[in-house]
């Protein structure tokens, strides 16, 4: 399957004095490309915890920058899922601004699963990861 | 009591692209100097959940934009309490650019006293309304 | 007209950990919400900068919160114009939680049209001026 | 020289409905700390815009994440300088829980020295790169 795709504008909110978007910024990008994403596979962070007490918390992150982006151009995200453990997923986001068509930024999200209480990590449940599995990368 | 002062740098992320710090921001400001006043006064939103069973959510909150702030200028905040009633507390707020002496901003946060679980509002506790009292506005 | 009326989902970011959307994001929502109106009218904050010579500085803000927004509520706000002056406008805003069909808050901004170099007031451009009157309240 | 330490207490806006810092303010904070590190060393991004007409966009940001910061949270962080190259530096950062003195997260951003107006990759100033030596690990 093509990597999940979301598109959004970006807001004044999100620049800098330099201009352009703050680099952290691009890891709130990430991730409401992940919402996204969830959105489409009908689950989300809250669900995942009520339907099976497991939660998905961020054990690593990064990014790296490639052109900038502005106000009000016009991003596309582009999520896949470059690695599925049992335990772990790698995400994959490619930033491209469709003003220029030039890839703004890459970077990945490495959330484990891990129990809402005890809070150690646990397998993600198999139905979340058989949605995942359609987004891996080939 | 003169007013609780509290003062910080203004840091890049809270610019924007007009190269002055984002409106929304004068409200974080607010609140931080809001949570500096409480560490002096000995308690925070968590103990005061934890000890009384009350959180202080906001219903409603105001500024009025004087001067812009720039990036590394120094800020100082005042905080008073214009009015402390019975389950409700007005903060006052002047913010003041030290680069230049202009007052930057003012505005004001109302929290409510509102019962942990319930959600409906409650008394501020006895112990905190003292300690409040003493920044009241004369 | 019917005021302008744009929809997003609240993402994770915009929590804090009382569960609840932070106040401070409000404004954020507002500003984009803002921005989407303008967009609808075919201009934004640089267009305007560029081809008038005109920006236009928050003054002042303002909300009320009614009832709190979650992770992944499905949010509407309406714009609408409430004064229009020569050289400045207010906006209000109602924030629908469109989960349980309450009002979330509501609030108001009011910018000031001001020369781009000088800083100083001036006419709202009057191609602008047209295009919000559509928006004013009835 | 042992590594830039600076401390502060974690916002209350910083948490998210997990009740943790949410990830993407980590590099929040490293920023944070860069600016208190370039404070003590008597420059910051805007004078060295101005002296130099160099900016130092960031290429690059990794961050991960050991254990969770909480609200009022003492927080203290380590910078170092990792790689200083003639056009490129990396800071590491440690960013460390007091109230428990675990690890909460280290990482890095690398920043390019470039051109203000042509946006082209140019040497560090020599003024600069002398002051970051003081910083390199051993």
């Amino acid at each position: 399957m093509p990597p999940f795709k979301t598109r959004f504008r970006v807001s004044w909110v999100d620049t800098d004095a330099a201009g352009i978007v703050h680099f952290s910024n691009y890891f709130k990008y990430f991730e409401k490309a992940e919402e996204e994403l969830y959105r489409t596979l009908k689950f989300n962070f809250e669900s995942v915890a009520e339907k099976y007490g497991v939660i998905l918390p961020r054990v690593e992150a990064w990014c790296r920058y490639k052109s900038p982006l502005r106000f009000n151009d016009l991003v596309e995200i582009e999520v896949s899922v470059r690695e599925l453990k049992e335990k772990a997923v790698k995400y994959w986001f490619k930033v491209c601004n469709k003003r220029n068509g030039q890839l703004a930024a890459e970077g990945y999200i490495v959330a484990v699963a891990a129990d809402k209480n005890l809070g150690k990590a646990v397998k993600i449940p198999e139905e979340i990861a058989e949605k995942l599995r359609a987004y891996m990368e080939t």
